[in-house]
């Protein structure tokens, strides 16, 4: 079968740069293009669940192009961003004797290119490596920007590096198999980056989400320009002393959510938090005046219209209350100099950092969120 | 007391560009230092040997600079660098809340100072660091260049990452009252510089090495004079894809011998290890033609001046037969597509990296000087 069309996003980061290819069947041809980085090894990284599925064939053709190649797989799900985990992937490459040059190959979702990011940044003080994202949250967001790392006791990804992939393997075809709750959280990646700057795609998003979800043209166009948006943000700010915060629209409330749930994703999985967040952060725009309701009312039709969580009354088991909220918050790492900074917007596709927004404030607007108030 | 003179040696990394200070006494002034900087908190990291002497005044300077200041000390000892050491120190710092902004004050020796320093590089994506180097190894080798990292069960140092300092302390009085054996060890590497390509240097220590280990302006300027020379290593190698394997002369030779002795400091420091490593490279250089034997000579007779072991026959408990030799050498993370590389020499002050050494020469060299052949 021929491969379809291939779409190229360059991430133009100097000597770090690299190229994402988004397609239907990438994979199937992923042997010449790895090989083209002239390793002499891989280890690919994956889990219990997506391995079976994918892992030999990668293997396999990786060693037609002469490399040798082995796999390891780690426990599937949030749990394995540990230390434990990273000290058994770092093993395993050590023991495929992955030497500078060579290869490590993530293989999965976003735990699995995380954890596998993070042991190729540390083993030998770094070696390369590959991303081959696997769900939709992977593909759009967490396999683009170099962010890798583990969970600790005191939160998530709080413990890591900025590494870049060397190569990102963006199989669109492999999603026709993920499990549609696990296909929207990934699309509410996707709408957040026509909210942050491209209110032309936030409205190609509200006439095209169908094809992306059945997994036409439409589904590689949304990979593509997702990740040209995240990337061109990353290459203004690599290793977030700024603008890179953007793409955190959203995710201050949605991490609360995803804290207060305990990281239980049979009640909330991360995308879920952010749609909610995503509809938070813009009705507090508007209750602070910076926004029109009309924009806000827009976004939340169109997630609710893919089926995406909208309000904290959607989070199952309930969200706690207005102080268990501000809690929540309060233990973000985005917190600096000791005050909230929240990812605000003027409008659809008009966000921008706002540092110092007084906690009273948040209050009084989740309070009216809660029905506290 | 006024502060003695003080040694500057910047290391022009561009926008990691860091200044070692070297002099007597530099701990008493070194709240202001730091402080300028311009963290609002810090995190001592030191051990249990260390900290008592140093880390409390250390923590009342950073305090009377309005630093938010605490402590955290670790076993002392090679076992320290470890995967549960790394996650220990890292929750010291992350529950010490420190930011981006902040530092991470490595108070210490070389175990410290790798330590502390992976964990400033990989908490939060890395925050700043301080090295306070409390022995003549640390001062001379481990804390300049921005390697940090912890051992795996495959070998040492193979897992960390490369994270420059924000600044460099070493306090030259700390020494005083190291071990005579701490000082010999850290000795061999202040040696090494002059070897590698610097014959003036090694003039200079075979004149002057008597008031290193003393503790007159000798010390101090073979501090500063060691920095130097690393520095400029580092800087035109920062990632050792080159010229910094220059660094590793006595080394393939040494690492073999620690790990026959299985990191036993009772039989053998990593110091101890390099003088003997030293002494092999040159007579190999000899035996394979390329140096006059005055120099191999040379470089012995002034180790052995110092109280340092030269020879295979000095290790404690044997080093184990050419077979065991080799064994070891071919483990170390310096080879690289399966052939050994070494760093050899045309004479004192000319060192340079010989790639694809063919294991006989390698067997012949070593059977002549355990007396196997």
């Amino acid at each position: 079968m021929p491969e379809a069309p291939v779409i190229t996003v360059p991430v133009p980061l100097g000597d770090r740069a690299y190229d994402i290819f988004v397609g239907r069947g990438l994979l199937a041809g992923a042997g010449p293009r790895i090989a083209a980085l002239g390793a002499r090894a891989a280890i690919i990284i994956t889990d219990e669940n997506v391995g079976p599925l994918y892992a030999d064939a990668l293997a396999e053709a990786l060693q037609r192009q002469g490399l040798r190649a082995t796999t390891f797989a780690v426990t599937p799900g949030e749990a394995t961003k540990s230390y434990a985990s990273l000290e058994k992937v770092c093993d395993a490459v050590l023991a495929a004797k992955i030497e500078r040059g060579d290869l490590v190959v993530a293989l999965g979702g976003g735990v699995v290119g995380d954890l596998a990011g993070f042991a190729a940044a540390v083993v030998r003080r770094g070696v390369r490596f590959v991303q081959v994202p696997t769900t939709l949250l992977a593909q759009v967001d967490s396999s683009v920007g170099g962010k890798t790392g583990i969970n600790s006791r005191y939160g998530k990804n709080l413990v890591g590096a900025f590494h870049q992939p060397s190569l990102v393997l963006a199989d669109t075809a492999l999603l026709d198999t993920l499990p549609i709750r696990e296909m929207r959280a990934g699309y509410a990646e996707v709408v957040k980056y026509g909210l942050i700057d491209d209110a032309r795609f936030f409205d190609w998003c509200e006439a095209n989400w169908r094809g992306v979800f059945s997994g036409g043209l439409e589904r590689d166009e949304a990979v593509a320009q997702s990740c040209r948006a995240k990337a061109a943000v990353v290459v203004r700010d690599e290793r977030e002393d700024g603008d890179r915060a953007l793409l955190n629209l959203g995710h201050t409330f949605g991490h609360a959510l995803e804290r207060i749930t305990r990281y239980d994703s049979a009640r909330l999985v991360h995308g879920e938090g952010v749609a909610i967040g995503l509809c938070l952060a813009f009705r507090f725009s508007v209750s602070l005046g910076l926004c029109p309701a009309a924009d806000a009312e827009r976004v939340e039709a169109h997630l609710a219209a893919t089926g995406l969580p909208t309000r904290l009354s959607h989070v199952p088991g309930g969200c706690g209350s207005v102080d268990d909220l501000l809690d929540a918050m309060a233990q973000d790492k985005k917190v600096k100099g000791g005050a909230l900074t929240f990812i605000l917007a003027r409008g659809i596709g008009q966000s921008f950092i706002a540092p110092g927004i007084a906690v009273e404030k948040v209050r009084s607007f989740l309070a009216s969120e809660t029905g506290e108030a």
